[in-house]
């Protein structure tokens, strides 16, 4: 029932204040151990206490006292020599998602959530962070392709198909614009109707390219290592590494392009496998570009970096590695 | 230091023992609670203690006494008395890929190892399993389409290169294939210009629905949620949702064709669109149980079921989608 609940949420608008419950063993700075180990044997008649919170008078969180320490101390010391200072505290207002990359490194079995003035309002239990956090990590690779952050295998049939629908729908109007740039050179295909057999191959690779791209930085922004001012050096990146694969993947498919051209018996064989050599070069630079802008892009705009990342990347990709390819076979090959 | 040691590790050869440290904070049941903490005030002078683990003469792991407990409890109990029973272990020989899969619903600091024989051997800190879960989810979507685990944002062009690039020249080679298939229809394709132009609409819709399936598939198995028994069930929804998403994508992309094979001038549009529509969910019904099937498979195989997964895949819609459009389209448009 607990995760039902908490894969109802959504990450966008809930917060950290939203998954807490009120606070659980706290105590004054000037209370000593002996004092405090009375109160906790009738505290944890009804409740669980990880550890001991210290608060001022007017409950802002001052620090924290975890039972080893308290059972180690002499009973008449009091709890302000015992506490760890600037301890983490998850703020209320803070969105999950951000709450989220805040405890991916910490690990630690309960969260203090405080206000903005620093008074404490309640606990987190980690591992309902830490469930919601593997759901939130595992739903990127789904709803790059249109699959919603609470399909599991149990969703019901028709529930999928509503969930999964609309997408594909969308997608296929994307697919039209790619389709009617081809649809352009339809002359051109009339006439060499080998570059059809080429089209998906592409197309297909394009893509690919683009995709690694699209992975490696929705993996970088989930592991929090995008740090501000590094966009700039991962775009270019990204765009080398088209050229490079491009270059290195254009050989071989012109290669394949000319031995199936001469196979054929086509006029100009050598040419056309220069066509796939050029087309794919520049096209893997877009996809490749496309793959780490999109998802920036999407950031930038407040949007969720990976969803539907996947059809602008598709449709950049189509429209360039298609368009450019036949492109160059009108102006070279005719 | 540590995050670069851990991501070095393959996890499917790395054990639960691996990443273990010497156990502390060892007692016997017997012990009484004051003998312990004047035992625990000596060794928390070198290590962090977090939990009391309790073996018995031959170093089997007995039970768990937590600090509040012990803090609460009456000088002369023995620990025995306060213990629990039936603890969390993680075997030591035991793959870390499945030890993850354990922690996930946990979130425990520390986790005791044990061997064959039940003697406790070592402790793992959670945060070193949760880190590790966090890269080894993160990585699922980029070794869908050839992007390596270890490869970050920081990783050097060339080594990214080299990476990433084997992958997309397998799946060149692939591509090829689905281009030979539609080579066959050469003819076809000579006489139909048109169908030319959506090859590409029919492949990438088909892709689509396939990597739908796919990323769901690989969610349920990394969330654990697909049980034994179960793996039938899920095949037949995913070729279920690839019949009804291919009818009624195959709907709008039919009419597509109609429309756009009219204003060509082309003589039997209506039958076009018909081609586009059955072809549209065949191909979609081929590409939903693959979605499933592939992953299903490389696990059964002893593979990882996320890597290549994506080239597997983009073969089978390829040739379904574009062999079967093809193939009726020569037959009932010729």
């Amino acid at each position: 029932v607990k995760k039902r609940k908490l894969l109802s949420r959504d990450p966008n608008t809930t917060t950290a204040g939203d998954l807490m419950s009120p606070p659980v063993g706290v105590f004054r700075p000037d209370m000593t151990v002996a004092e405090t180990i009375e109160q906790l044997r009738v505290m944890t008649r009804d409740a669980i206490v990880t550890y001991c919170y210290i608060t001022d008078a007017d409950g802002r969180l001052q620090g924290l006292v975890v039972m080893r320490d308290l059972l180690l101390a002499r009973p008449e010391q009091k709890l302000e020599e015992l506490m760890a200072r600037d301890i983490f505290a998850l703020p209320a207002h803070m969105k999950l998602e951000d709450a989220l990359k805040l405890a991916l490194s910490r690990h630690y079995p309960v969260y203090p959530v405080v206000d903005i003035n620093g008074v404490l309002k309640g606990l987190v239990r980690g591992d309902e962070l830490f469930a919601e956090q593997a759901i939130e990590i595992s739903a990127q690779a789904g709803s790059m392709v249109g699959v919603e952050k609470e399909e599991r295998l149990n969703t019901p049939l028709g529930r999928s198909l509503l969930l999964r629908h609309p997408w594909l729908q969308i997608n296929l109007l994307t697919a039209f614009v790619a389709a009617a740039v081809v649809g352009i050179f339809e002359d051109t295909l009339g006439k060499l109707v080998i570059l059809a057999v080429f089209l998906p191959v592409m197309a297909g690779q394009t893509g690919n390219t683009g995709c690694q791209a699209l992975a490696v930085t929705l993996r970088g922004m989930t592991l929090g290592d995008l740090k501000p001012g590094t966009e700039r050096a991962l775009v270019m990146k990204e765009g080398m590494l088209g050229l490079f694969n491009g270059l290195l993947v254009g050989v071989t498919a012109g290669a394949g392009m000319a031995l199936y051209a001469s196979m054929q018996g086509e006029a100009q064989p050598l040419m056309m496998g220069i066509v796939v050599l050029i087309a794919m070069v520049v096209s893997c630079i877009v996809s490749g570009l496309a793959g780490a802008l999109i998802p920036l892009g999407l950031k930038k705009a407040g949007a969720d970096p990976a969803t539907a990342s996947s059809i602008f990347l598709t449709t950049a990709s189509d429209v360039a590695s298609m368009g450019i390819f036949l492109t160059l076979s009108t102006v070279l090959l005719l």
